[in-house]
């Protein structure tokens, strides 16, 4: 092989290489936060702690039954029409109010759960928010969920990195992740 | 170094380069879609025409209660057994006839939320469906699924590009795709 | 270019391609198995077997609902307190003890689908645990579960590969994996 031929392919490589570079995963963890069940949402901010303890972004996407979770339960917001007002009074206001996806038992078994978890240690979900915003987890709330539940961006909790975003924001955070997840 | 020696190493990274290449997830999307519920059906199509319009490939594997999601309502097939038979009325039939997961509350949630995306202009599972099919999505159906329900390729929905198959293309497309989500 | 030069630039190269290669996704595939529904468990075990059968190397981390599916019924364990009482009581004692995620019908639907499984030769939730520890798919359970639902290692099954973990094992798995996987 010539010396000008190996100069050749060699940039071609290092092209090739900067390609596989750039396409990687990044380590990021990306969640879709879609149930807003209390286990799911614990089960989640557990993960989300933990990968930033080991150095990897995080970021949540909270859409569907996920929005509600991020409402501020001290906040009033009027000016809402019948759905609107339906779907505020139907659904669960904050992080404090989630229900168990399995054995909630009519409130009996969240109860339970709740004073179990109080008894183990275990932060609540609104510790676990707040402990996530302080650890740079970045939440993205979808826009269109926020949209058909009539919530508005006024009644949404204080974070620190919390943005609003249609479903394009979170295909590229999730194609350039090295985990992601339905919950 | 010798020029040989640079030449052989050169080789040898090019064979790893390559190798990188050939592994290395290519610019997809893969969903199972396992739950069937409308809300969860609605968030995974919306998801996948937002992968197309971002130039990603998306395939969508529909297994156990995500099958009936494909039954035409307009066809019928007979000749089925009692439990063939069974499942088929107890099932949805088709896209028009999924629940929420969540807030169902004997039909009154779900028809509220069908009528606030009427609404909100968000385009029926029916709509979307046809719209992926348009745009290139990629739908497969897991063959155990059809046969332990009892359902067949007769009763299925007309859509360009379906095929029928077992969880190894399931596996082979996901292991190749940036993204994948349990659904 | 100069030879000395293209040596510096392919040794730089080089070190770029082993942090690819090293950072790279194995042919692994995890799953939380969270759940722990009779369907969905189903699921995941048949893409499990799939996988290990494709030449992957399977992880499944059992967490919340996913953990009492571990417990052998065979086993007493005494000494719990009230709530480990309790909980012991009213979650499933084993995998043969699950139920539907949907259509459940007060057992009625879950007994009509394992009568299905049985007819149509699909194995039992038991039996594909017992065949995926002969394959080789590696089991971790979750060790904040196990303390928060009071179960403790001594009730759990016989399973050759199972270890007791927390969330960063799973991370470290997920994050080395192709495929993942929320269930």
């Amino acid at each position: 092989m010539k010396k000008n031929d190996l100069e050749t392919q060699f940039a071609e490589l290092k092209t090739k290489v900067e390609t596989l570079t750039k396409e990687g995963a990044e380590n990021k963890l990306s969640m879709i936060m879609f149930s807003g069940d209390l286990d799911k949402v614990l089960a989640a901010l557990i993960i989300a702690s933990g990968a930033v303890a080991m150095g990897m972004d995080v970021v949540m996407f909270f859409t569907f039954w996920g929005t509600p979770i991020l409402r501020d339960k001290g906040k009033k917001v009027g000016g809402k029409d019948l759905m609107g007002t339906m779907f505020g009074a139907m659904l669960p206001k904050g992080a404090g109010n989630l229900k168990l996806s399995k054995m909630n038992m009519g409130g009996m078994g969240t109860a339970m759960m709740k004073s179990l978890m109080k008894k183990k240690n275990v932060a609540s979900v609104e510790e676990m928010l707040a402990v996530a915003g302080e650890l740079g987890v970045k939440i993205y709330v979808c826009e269109m969920s926020m949209d058909l539940m009539g919530f508005t961006r006024e009644e949404m909790i204080e974070y620190p990195n919390m943005d609003f975003c249609g479903v394009a924001t979170f295909l590229e955070e999730a194609k350039s992740s090295k985990i992601q997840l339905f919950i």
